[in-house]
């Protein structure tokens, strides 16, 4: 059985693409699956270069050789992870909720997106398809390099990449996150689905969903009650102590975040805001991981 | 203040002598420091080249920068670990209960020393007395290339170094590691402090000490009674599941495991042996990474 790589669930590009370029670079004995449904991004971009979706994974085997590549949570991964054969984590998230019995490699670093920390690993071996891989995970995790996540060696690989792929950086890189950003085709219940993750912290059990919009007032005030209801929903079925949904507008560089659950207000609280009809408003805060998470 | 570099409780060489090199990369602003008493092979390390020990650390300030070198586990840092904010961790073992708020940098990798890992962010920058440090380092974790735990990694870096610290391996390697195994010095309640480590598994909470020897009937039948008794009141203090105490012969590569408290039958088992006299003994086995710790 082939080692499988793969990232979080609600797969995103960089999740996507770092475990393609992941499985081009380490050959035959690997292949890349993935969790969940391609977003409208991830499937702009595999589009585009023409490569097939990987293979949807919903469990695995017993002792099944595995690497993870941006995530290391057992909450954000496949559903028996504990029982998998955990070989490497790529990754750029903190560590939390995991652990292993033997040493393993374990490569993380404090990076805007898991295609760079691989980038030093693949050195002189990028060909066109993982340079275009890779760049578009770090234009989608940076949103084009104006996320706070993102970092000067970021930037650097980028533009390395950049000339790889043999794209423009900046037009390939709108159109793209254009191409993500277009919520029309999905229903509101769908929205949570798209980009949401469980965190289990010190104080709680939360889950924190985000999307990116050019038209924020569209996407939020139209389905807003629908929206409302739906988390409520999945409070009540999996206990969160809160669910965050944030909607984070990329133009201005703002999130809306809709707060459902018993501890709203004690985060609402942590970010100095009180809560207004379940929102708060986030100037300037475009990270889930950065700016969100360590405040649960 | 500057940021303190540091290994695991009940230090040993590759825990100082990393500490101390990558300090020595890092330069001025940072420090090394040690959490505990060094031991005889480290003292014959530092001695040969003339470097004093790392400060003792017996607490951190809240939100002290700190970076972990040989150790991730917070059961086997400083008491207060939770509270520094750690800045990166370098590092050869499993990763277990441990957390951190934010992306951070973590190299871990499945080598025989943390040294090893090193080599390759330090490359063209180390000096002599880098190299003198991390050679020590990898003789010491690897027994000079005998532990199952040694990579060809670790013999590669090894046999690069030596020349950079124009020493010869074998011969500085054995007289170190006898240095290191002269047990004369030590009262047998200091034996249980040498390099013993906690662990919390799935299954309980283990104290695992270890010690080398060249002399093991001297070692051990000598000192059994007041080992056993020592071990069942730390057992008792500190509520452990059990205390494995590992007495490594690393002339034929054999142990002598004394096992205290209620777990010991179970780990015994474990292990395919009956306990007779609260020992078993276990053939092939020096390392309690690879050959222990995944038992419990």
């Amino acid at each position: 059985m082939k080692t499988l790589i793969f990232g979080h669930k609600n797969p995103d590009t960089d999740t996507i693409c770092s475990a393609m370029a992941l499985s081009l670079f380490l050959g035959d004995k690997t292949q890349a699956v993935r969790l969940g449904k391609l977003n409208k991004e991830t499937e702009f971009v595999l589009n585009y270069i023409g490569e097939g979706a990987p293979e949807l994974l919903e469990n695995v085997e017993d002792n099944q050789d595995v690497i993870l590549v941006d995530h290391n949570e057992f909450g954000q991964s496949i559903n028996n992870i504990e029982k998998a054969n955990i070989l490497a984590v790529y990754d750029h998230h903190r560590i939390a909720n995991f652990k292993c019995v033997n040493p393993i490699t374990i490569d993380i670093r404090p990076v805007g997106c898991t295609a760079t920390v691989l980038y030093d690993k693949f050195k002189d071996n990028i060909t066109k398809t993982m340079a275009h891989l890779m760049l578009s995970a770090i234009i989608s995790d940076t949103l084009l390099f104006k996320s706070p996540t993102c970092t000067d060696r970021d930037i650097e690989v980028a533009k390395i990449l950049e000339k790889i792929a043999e794209l423009n950086l900046n037009t390939y890189g709108m159109e793209m996150l254009e191409a993500g950003s277009s919520l029309d085709s999905y229903k509101t219940i769908e929205l949570l689905d798209i980009d949401t993750k469980e965190f289990k912290t010190d104080n709680g059990y939360y889950s924190v969903g985000q999307i990116n919009t050019v038209d924020l007032e569209k996407t939020l005030l139209m389905r807003e009650t629908e929206l409302l209801i739906e988390m409520k929903k999945r409070v009540d079925d999996k206990n969160f102590d809160a669910f965050l949904f944030v909607i984070t507008d990329i133009l201005n560089s703002n999130s809306e975040v809709i707060l459902v659950g018993e501890h709203s207000e004690l985060i609402a609280s942590k970010f100095k805001k009180e809560l207004k009809n379940s929102k708060i408003t986030l100037d300037g805060v475009v990270s889930r991981k950065k700016q969100i998470v360590p405040n649960l």
